[in-house]
């Protein structure tokens, strides 16, 4: 990249994700938006092109003359049917990696998904955390889910977040370009965790996924890798360290500190 | 299953590897198949279902009262493009293993490949061994790329067969079934390894296919695992220790019996 500020195109901008990047990160790089309408959301102060991701030709100009891509626009319903996770998942996918490919933009942070990986969560000690169960167990030592533990999806949500993966690494190592894919955790337009109990578990942050895919927008070793969207909770069962040790992540935040008002709100 | 011969559905049974199982593996299984076309291959003596594996609807009779289901129809080629690649291989995929849910046939062997990981090889020290020098390398010692590893696609096909071990995941965590995923090496249909010297790794022989197809069909321990589908070759660089704990995979071939034959063909 250029000393200029680099030119990233965020796909799905008008979401909350992409508003988040454009209030986080709108004064380091120059970001554009491509979504099938015109921008609404917090991303609406940005040039927006319209275009469907399944449909590579209708997408395909946006990228011309991006240094990078954030990869957002899905149906983020885990529970989503086929068809859609089909379409809007794997046709979506391999139709940005490919423009961007086409277009020479070489970097790409894909929005996966901790679905991807979802089973985990039902086995133990992780299925007890999930519920505020944490009788004997001690959170420094907990053993936990990371980049390198098998897929195991829990819908075809999480099979199209895998394929996503799979073909990031064929594209990372077969033309060169540059992939992060981040399982993302729980991302909720107000920001806090205070909805459900598992969020004390699972939340990210706006500010600490903004730093994390600025991190990975700027991370001069990247080749491919997996990192988690999680916040530095206490009770975080999807690994940080690597994210840490590879790009230099530092999350700010930690849902234990919002216990309080989960329980006024919750009962829990 | 019933202590009567098991009912079991191959698709794509007309190619090389559904007549290999009809021959090796007839008198265990009532096999039928399914094909684009009715069979003219080795399976042509087996009742056969016309369909496309493209199609939900066109397949979705054939898997009525079958116990069980080997999923070998796909385009073969690794090169293909990406649309044969998602209509063959990924649609297709998730069409049979819906079929088989929706059917009640438990238990699925799914042909994946070791394209699904086939980015692998090309470090060393299997890049050397697939060209034939082997100096100072020990094949006692080597370490084996195993069904732990990271998933690096080779190309659109290996993709696929990513996709399809993760959806083969999906479905036996979250509806019960019982999926072998192989990742078969090399099967030719002279059913030797004389034609290339990267073949003394990969060959996997008609009858060590066979009955690792047998092992996966009839395994009492099954619910979803990855295997690697090679004889017992000299230079095998992917695991089969892990398919000989797990079902008693006992191959009895070995390439390395064919290098003089190999040398003078190709002077190898």
């Amino acid at each position: 990249m250029s000393t200029a500020k680099p030119k990233v195109l965020i796909t799905g901008s008008g979401g909350l994700i992409g508003g988040v990047l454009v209030a986080h990160l709108g004064d380091r790089y120059t970001f554009s938006g491509l979504d099938r309408r015109p921008s609404e959301g917090g991303a609406s102060n940005i040039p927006t092109s319209v275009g469907d991701v399944a449909d590579l030709a209708s997408i395909r100009k946006a990228f011309d003359g991006m240094d990078a891509v954030v990869h957002l626009a899905a149906n983020a319903d885990m529970h989503q049917a086929w068809d859609s996770a089909l379409n809007n998942g794997i046709v979506a996918t391999h139709n940005v990696f490919e423009a961007a490919r086409q277009a020479g933009a070489k970097r790409i942070v894909y929005a996966s998904s901790n679905h991807a990986v979802g089973m985990f969560e039902l086995d133990q000690p992780y299925r007890r955390i999930r519920k505020g169960d944490y009788a004997g167990l001690d959170p420094v030592k907990l053993k936990r889910i990371d980049h390198n533990v098998a897929i195991r999806p829990d819908g075809y949500y999480g099979v199209s977040k895998a394929f996503g993966e799979a073909i990031g690494a064929y594209y990372a190592e077969n033309h060169g370009m540059e992939i992060a894919c981040l399982r993302i955790g729980t991302v909720n337009r107000h920001n806090d965790p205070t909805h459900d109990v598992r969020q004390l578990a699972t939340w990210c942050s706006h500010r600490d996924l903004a730093q994390l895919i600025d991190r990975c927008l700027s991370a001069k070793n990247l080749k491919f890798d997996i990192f988690y969207g999680v916040s530095n909770n206490k009770w975080h069962f999807w690994d940080i360290e690597h994210a840490r040790k590879t790009i230099g992540y530092q999350p700010q935040d930690d849902a234990e500190t919002y216990r309080s008002r989960l329980r006024q709100r919750t009962g829990a």
